[in-house]
C-alpha cells in the first residue's frame, strides 16, 4: 500500500557529536537509499562555532561573553533548524560532555518532534531520561538510516 | 464561483483497518476524479509494523518490549503524518480491537483536524463518542471520496 | 525599496455573502494587478451548501440533522481554508442573518488572523464588534484590492 | 461513582441576547441546584454597551468611531472572559442580527471551548454552522441547566 | 529533600472502563496515603451516558442522532476534565470495544498529559501504540496509586 | 559537513529604521553571497504608510483615526511577515521615537522568533531590555550579513 | 444582570514610564473602587533596574555586558507578569526613549493580552502602531481607572 | 513603587545535581526571606529514582529497561513540574554526566521559561549554549536567593 501514497518529504536535524563521521554516514546511506529527506545540521567546525561571535562582532577580553555571543549565534541556526525538524537524531559520543546535545534533546521534546537517539550501550544509564523520551534508540548510523527509511518509504530491510 | 478560485493542495491522512482495500478504493477514486490530494497512511504491513523494531534495533525476550520499539518507530510516521494532515479519515473495521484507530483519531481531535469516520452502522454505537468528534461519518469509501471532492473543487454529485 | 524584495505569496479567504459577486469582482481586478494572492472561498452554491450532508451521506427525516449534517461537511472546508489563509475577508450584505460570516471572522480573529470586514455603513452599527477585531472595514470590493495590493506589493494609488 | 470524586469547579459565560431573562433563570435555577459554577457574562446594559467608549474616553463626530472605542472596550471583557471559561453558552433571540453572539460562537470554538447554543427551533437552519460546532442545542434555560448539572455532578433528571 | 518542598496539588482523569471497581481502588487507596489528588472521572453510569442526550433535548427516532447527542454532552465533560489534568489514567478492561478509552488517551497524548494505562497483560500486544506513549502501564489500580505517591510525594514503597 | 546538507531556505524581516539604506546593504551583500533567504520588510515609503489608511478607505477629519485607519493597514503586512520570518532584524537610528521597531522586536519574541538588532553603541543603554532578548546585537548590516551567512551556509570569514 | 453573576478576579500589568505617580494613582482609585484587581508592574526604581545583574551576579567592565545581565533579569519578572496578565497598561510619558515600554507592548500583543496605552495626545502619531493593537488609549490614569471599573464590575460612571 | 502592588505567588523547579546541600540552602535562605515561592524538586533519592520503574511495575532482566520504566515514571513528575514553573533553576555540579539536567534546561527553553543556571566558573565554556539560554548564570545558590528576591519582591541587597 506504501506505494501507492505519495512519499511525503522530511527534514531531519542531526544533533549532537561532531567528532565522528556519523552525520555524512546517515546521509551517504540514506542517498543511496533515495530518502525522501532534507538533513540539516549544527554548525559542525567546532572552531567556528566557539569564535563566531567574537569574529563577526567583535573580540571579548572575557571569556565567558566570548562563549555567550557565540552560542547565541549557533543558537539562530539550531532553534530554527529544529523547528523545522520532523525527525531530530540526536547523537551521544564518549568524549566531552555534550550537554549542548541533551539540551537539543529536551527543546525538540518539549515541541513534540520524534527523537532518534544514537549511542553506544555504555552511555545508557546516564542517557535513561533522554532516551526515555525517544521514539527509537539506535547504537549505529546504519540503524537510524533503516528507521528513517521504514517510516519514511514502508520498506523494512529484513 | 469555486472553478475561479485557486484549488488548495490539500493532504489526508488514512488511519485504521488493514486488512481491506479501503485505501486503495479512496484513493483509485480520488485520482481520477483528479482531487488535489496528498495520501498519507500507516504502514499497512502488518508483520512489519510489529517486527520493526526488533528487526532494527535487535530481538527482546520480553513481548511488552518487541512491541514497544515497534510502536514508537511507528509512532515517528504516525504523529507525523497526522499533524501535516488537513483531513484525517478513520476506518473501523469488523475484527480485531484497532484501539490504535481510536488513538489516532483521538490525537487527530486534540490537534483540531478535521475527522471523517468510515464504518459500518452496525459499530455506531461503540463509536458514538469517536463519531461525536467527526465532522462526518461515511459508510462507504465512496462517500469519503464524495466529501472530499465536494470540500475540495465545490463539485456535488446529485 | 518594497521592490527590492520578495513578494511573498500570499493566501486570502474570501468569507460570507454568496448572493452577489463581490468574490469575482476582488478576484478579477486582483488578478489585472497581478496581486500574488491564493483566493479560498466556502462553497457558494447555496443548494449545494444546504443539502451536501443528505446527498452524499443520506437523507434525514429531521430537518435539525439534515442541516447538521451539511454544516459540518462545511466546515471541513471552511476551517481548513481559514487556518490557511493570512487575510481573511468577511463580508456582510444587506439580506439575511449571516450568522456564519461573524462566526467565521471570529473563529479567524481566535486564530490571529488579519480580518478585513466589508459592508455597507448602514450595517455598521450592527457590526461594531466584527469591525472592533477587523484590521481594515471597506465599502467596497475595490477597497479591499487597493489594500491587499498595498499590503503585498507596496504600491498606494493616490 | 461520580460522587466520591471532587467536583471541579466550572466557569461559564454567557453570551447573546440581552433582551430576556435567560441568563437569570439559568443563574438561579444552578445555584438552587447548588452548581459549581462561576457565571461570566458580557455588559448586559444596551446602552452602557453602546457608549461606554465615548462616555470614559471622550466624545466622538463619526458615528463608526463611536461604536469603535465601544466595541474595543467590550472586547477586554468578553475576549477575557471567554478565554477563562470552560463552557459558553450562546443564547439567539428572535430580534435584531446578533453578530457579536455568532463572532463569541467562532472566537471560542476556535479556543475548543465547550459550546452550548440556545435557540428556538425557527432560528435552527439559520444557525446550522453555529450550531454544527457546539456540543448541545438547547431550546430553553431549563436544557442548559440541566445539562450543566449533568456534566459536573453526574446527576441526570430522567 | 522532597518532603522539603512543597508538595503540589495535582489533578488526575480516570478514564476507561466503567464496569468494575478500580476507581474507587485507587481513589480509596490514595486518601488513606493522603494523596494530594483532585480526582476526576466520566460519568460512569452506564445508562446515562447513553441516553442523556436524548433525556436533556427531547428523544430521537434515530438511533445514531439518539447516540450522537448523548456523545457530545459527555464530551463537554470529558474534554474539559482532560484539559484540566495532570495524568491520565486509562484503563482497558476485557470486555467491550472500549474505543472511547483509546480516544481519549490520544487526545490526552496530543495535548502532552502523563498518560498511565491499566490492563492485564493478555491486552498488551493489542495496546502497544497506546502503552508506547504512555509514561508507565500498570496491570492493578496498586501499582497506579504506587506510581501517584511517589511522583507526587517523592515515597517509594520496596 | 555543512556543505553535506541542504541548504534551507530562510525568510528575514527587516524592521525598523526606514531613512537610511541599511536593508538594500544588507540585501544586495546578501544577494552577491548568494544568501538562501527571503527579504520581507514594511511599507518603507514614509508618507503612504502614515496615508494609507485615508487613501484607501477615505479621509478622518480627526488626526488620531488617520493614523489609526493607516496603522492597522500596515498591521496586516506586518504582523504576517513577522509570523512568516524565521530571523527578525530590527534597525534602530538615531532619530524618532521608533516605538513600532521595537514592539516589533516584542512581537517577534513572543513568537520565540530569532531577533538581531542593529544599531549604534550609544543607543546600548536605552535599548538593553530590546538587546537582552536578541540573539545578536550588530553595529553594521555587514555584520548582520557575516551572521546570515554563517548561520544559514556554515561560513565564517575569518 | 452584571451584578448577579460573579466578579472574576482580574490581574494588571502596569507597563513603561517609572518617573511619574500614574501607577498609585490608578492603584489608589481602584482600591478605592474596590476593583477585584491584582497589580504587577516592573522594577521602578531606575538604579536598581540599571545595575542589578552587577550587584548580584558580579561587576562587568564592559557596559554592555552592565546592562545585559540586568536586563536579563529584569525580564524574569517582566516576562512572568506580563503572561500572567489579563490586561496590559502601557504607558508612555514625554521622557526617554522608552523602547522597553514599546516591546513590552508588541510582546502582550502577540500573547493576545487586552492592551490599554495611556499617553498625552502630543504622542498619538508617534505611537500609532502600539495604538492600533490597543484595545483602549486613554490620556489619564483616571479614565483607565473607568475602563477596569466598567469592563471588571459592569458599573459606567456618567 | 513595589511594595503597593500584590506580590504574586511564584513557583520555581530546582532541576540538576543532586549529590550537594543547593536545593535545600536555596529553600531555606528563600524562606527567612520569606519570599512568595512554591518549590518544586525532582526525585533527589538516587536510588529511588533509579529503581522506581523496577519497584512498583516489576524487575527487568534487561538493565535498558530497568532504567526505561524508571525515566518514564520520573518522567511524570519531572515534566508536571516544569510545566507549572515559572522560573527553572538547573544545577551543573563537577561529577557525571548530568544530561538530564541539560534536557531539563531545553525542555524548559522551548515552553519559554525563565531559566537560571548555576554552576562554577569552569564549567562555563561546556555550558555555554545552555547559559545562552537562560536569564541569568549564577555561581552560588545565595545568588540565585538574590535573584528570586529581587524579582518577586524588588528589594535589591547593595
Amino acid at each position: 500500500m506504501s506505494n501507492s501514497t505519495a512519499n511525503l518529504k522530511w527534514t531531519a536535524y542531526l544533533s549532537g557529536e561532531i567528532h565522528s563521521d556519523w552525520r555524512q554516514r546517515i546521509i551517504n546511506a540514506a542517498r543511496e537509499a533515495d530518502l525522501p529527506f532534507t538533513w540539516l545540521s549544527p554548525i559542525t567546525n567546532h572552531g567556528d562555532s566557539d569564535d563566531c561571535g567574537a569574529v563577526i562582532l567583535g573580540e571579548e577580553n572575557n571569556a565567558f561573553w566570548h562563549d555567550h555571543k557565540g552560542a547565541k549565534i549557533n543558537a539562530i541556526r539550531t532553534r530554527t533548524y529544529i523547528e523545522k525538524a520532523d525527525v531530530v537524531v540526536v547523537r551521544f559520543g564518549d568524549k566531552y560532555r555534550q550537554w549542548n546535545a541533551a539540551f537539543d534533546a529536551g527543546y525538540a521534546s518539549a515541541l513534540g518532534k520524534a527523537i532518534i537517539t544514537l549511542h553506544d550501550p555504555e552511555l545508557a544509564h546516564a542517557l535513561k531520561e533522554v532516551d526515555g523520551t525517544a521514539l527509537a534508540t539506535a547504537q549505529t548510523p546504519e540503524q537510524v538510516v533503516e528507521i528513517l527509511k521504514y517510516v519514511s518509504t514502508g520498506v523494512l530491510k529484513r
